[in-house]
């Protein structure tokens, strides 16, 4: 064969297993998204039809990837979890990492005009992704309630800093001189004294940000309406069937991936749904 | 601080330095690319387009990595590699790979419309990537040789196997079965005995792959022209101004990114661009 | 700094922590212990003086490193569990590695002379060492009782091996051939029927190994006695008084390494000695 | 199988295979050997019996690691250089390091009475080690510069400073007060018109460290001399005959290993054995 005697090249190419018996997280970060939300003009301070982006590529990620149980996403962020037992490309880190924030990518870019349709890409938005272990139930708890602290920490202060600006006529010099040293409540005092805003009202999608689980359904007969989720409840969710399961055995329930947006730091979400930290 | 309590699964994060004076090269192949393919009917035994598609991703993902010296592609794949002293991103391995592996995909489905416009991309594709490090320039050439040599061992048999069933009238069954165990030189026979074929004759770039090097251009007024490149011809180039030395020294050199469809198993190509291996 | 200009290399000394919240194993295996115990003339199919100086060694690996809650050992290779939250070395694997690798290794050399007194040491026994992450309690358990049960496999054939040669007056190879397919039980009848040994009676160090574990105890004037273990029953203990909590605070209890050969495979030892386990 | 239910456990051991074609340094240091040097009374700035010990330990690993190329010791410290290309363990990373570091500790202990004779060892001494890739000529070479100039440094230091408590009957923390800031020249100048030291007079083994290198020798009838080394002049050799090639081919030379006390920062020690760096 010709290219044999360079094939040796390939014993360069060293395993990256990830420990077994450990629960994975995948995150994906938005690269320089302060610029691409700039140039493109997103509502401030939050702009729901990129949020809905963000979370429609997520939900193809988990439509691909049977094993990921679990998915949060914030502002530019989402964070996946893999079951436990995940042999997925026999865990080899590398082919994970990369296919799937490769995934998520393919998919932000295909569907952008979808929800932005006004609003051409003016060129190609990228994602950074890490693989972090977590090898217990506990920590990765933590790992969620970490996310969804920093999503309520960075919404609220950035309610009141374009309140101030957008609506109280400040500079972002002046309003981020307002903020300095404030403490949450004299954070929701400011919005509801000065703009009338209760913050507790605004959007759990803004407060508590986007999670992704998959549920078990009866009706074999459920229809994908995908794209299709606009309000902004707690604990709605969009009935889109998934094809696992709906494949090989009959006797294997239906499951759809529901987006929530609700508490995921108290015990109620983990106890409703054991299955996300079981084997 | 709110989130703070839970801030501590941070520690699981560990660090993932890449050896320092070493070359790094990462390698993207496309994933499930033959059903891709088949679904938008690409044409066989190449399609140009798609070609073309793929020398626009890398030539972006050079553009915004000034440490990448040298880009190989052939059919599904693109292999970048960096010079041996790069810091980028402290050369953290997730970072890098999970980040130009990202870039690549945006790249890939932003510009799909502009090189196959009468096809509507049906889903969104997705690559995955590595990063393998050598340590010696004679490992990095015959890296290099191994993909060139693996285009044309592929080209070779694809263009017989494609001018068998397209024109010959086999099946694609039957067609392996004519060419099993073929040598090159029955192979280069039957292209020119029964299709008169010269194989040499054919588009360097299938014969060949794509090489992206950066070239020193002296004309300060050289015009970016992008994503015209449409022939084959051997060494042909598409002077496209990076970005690169523009900026801050006027003394710097302005380079571009040149594509080139040439022999890189011999030593002309390495000889007469030191800078590739130079430090 | 006359060494400045070269001090750069140590760029190229990586971090290498273990996993946080993660149980590590170190184990350590004789180096060519074969030729060791052929060399030195060791009884068999066990020797009592070399199984003591591998405990030995172990217990000044334990006194020296606290955070080692268990040890357990058999034949040439010792086991070490850390506690899952131990900070030692920062958890950087190379130097936990080495470092108790070569302690008992040390110990191991230091200590021939007393477990073997009239046995020179012909050349230097060595030993190679390797940390497993294990994420739970249950993988712990397991690995553990994954050894023991290797002790008994390995006992019992050696056990019924050297009988039918040194008693029974086959070669090695006749031996082998005799034992080749046999179940559990038709060993243990060889051994009654032919040699007159009832296998559990045997002393329990041979059949199940040897177990360190630290044990709180109330006397603050217990004496060291170190080297004495000489019997083999089930449980029997050698009050040894590490130096553990001795020296700062004189409300931490005070605690011993006790040597057991006890059944670690099922779950009185576990339950009874909750802190192995626990954080 | 008895334990074959948990034999699973196996599969957290995970591969830690070092890069190919990349030279391995291993370094061994002393722990805690600032006690161990006070506690048995070594001779101040240098014992030469414990630096023999040290260099013999480094021989043992040596004689029995054949891809060993080059060893440098210095203090309580030893560096080892593998060829290039060595496979030893399917260059598993954790099974070279705990093996080397066993067998050097092995052998200091083991040796330790036949230099230090009137010094009974009062406890166990113990090293770490750890490995480092270095993927390039020029930085394995600028690696041992570093580790020579680093002795001429400290032992410098250690000289003038021994001789101000010594000689000058200062306390130590008036030699170290005497010595704060002062450069090369200012040192060598205290050691020779207070104490009519000539620095460059002393002996090479302490000024430049030890190092090991692999001869051939022309002469088939060498005789093994070992521990004889005593003399230490530049360049001083002990013919002690290495087994390798002894056993399989005639054909193939005879080498020792030398000790010798010669610069390895300039040019001439290394051009005048091109096998060291070669492949």
């Amino acid at each position: 064969m010709a290219g044999s005697k360079f094939a040796y090249v390939r014993n360069f190419e060293l395993p990256d297993p990830l420990l077994p018996g450990t629960f994975m997280v995948l995150r994906i970060d938005g690269h320089a998204f302060h610029r691409l939300s700039a140039e493109h003009e997103f509502a401030k301070p939050n702009d729901e039809r990129a949020l809905q982006l963000m979370d429609h590529a997520a939900r193809d990620v988990m439509n691909e990837f049977k094993d990921i149980v679990l998915a949060f996403g914030e502002s530019d962020e989402y964070s996946f979890l893999f079951r436990k037992s995940t042999a997925l490309y026999n865990r080899r880190e590398a082919k994970i990492l990369s296919t799937i924030t490769s995934l998520f990518t393919s998919s932000y870019v295909y569907n952008w005009p979808t929800y932005l349709p006004g609003v051409p890409l003016k060129y190609c938005p990228s994602f950074d992704g890490r693989i972090v272990l977590y090898p217990s139930e506990q920590v990765v708890r933590d790992y969620f309630s970490w996310r969804q602290a920093d999503t309520h920490i960075n919404n609220l202060y950035n309610t009141v800093f374009w309140a101030l600006v957008l609506q109280g006529g400040q500079t972002t010099t002046e309003a981020h001189a307002t903020l300095r040293g404030t403490v949450s409540a004299t954070k929701h005092e400011i919005l509801f004294s000065r703009f009338g805003i209760n913050y507790n009202e605004l959007s759990a999608r803004y407060r508590k940000g986007s999670v992704l689980v998959r549920t078990e359904v009866p009706e074999p007969e459920a229809v994908e309406t995908q794209p299709s989720e606009t309000n902004s409840q707690d604990q709605t969710s969009i009935p889109v069937v998934s094809d696992q399961g709906s494949r090989k055995k009959k006797s294997k329930p239906r499951t759809i991936i529901e987006l929530l947006h609700c508490d995921i730091i108290g015990n109620d979400f983990w106890n409703s749904r054991p299955n996300i930290l079981a084997d």
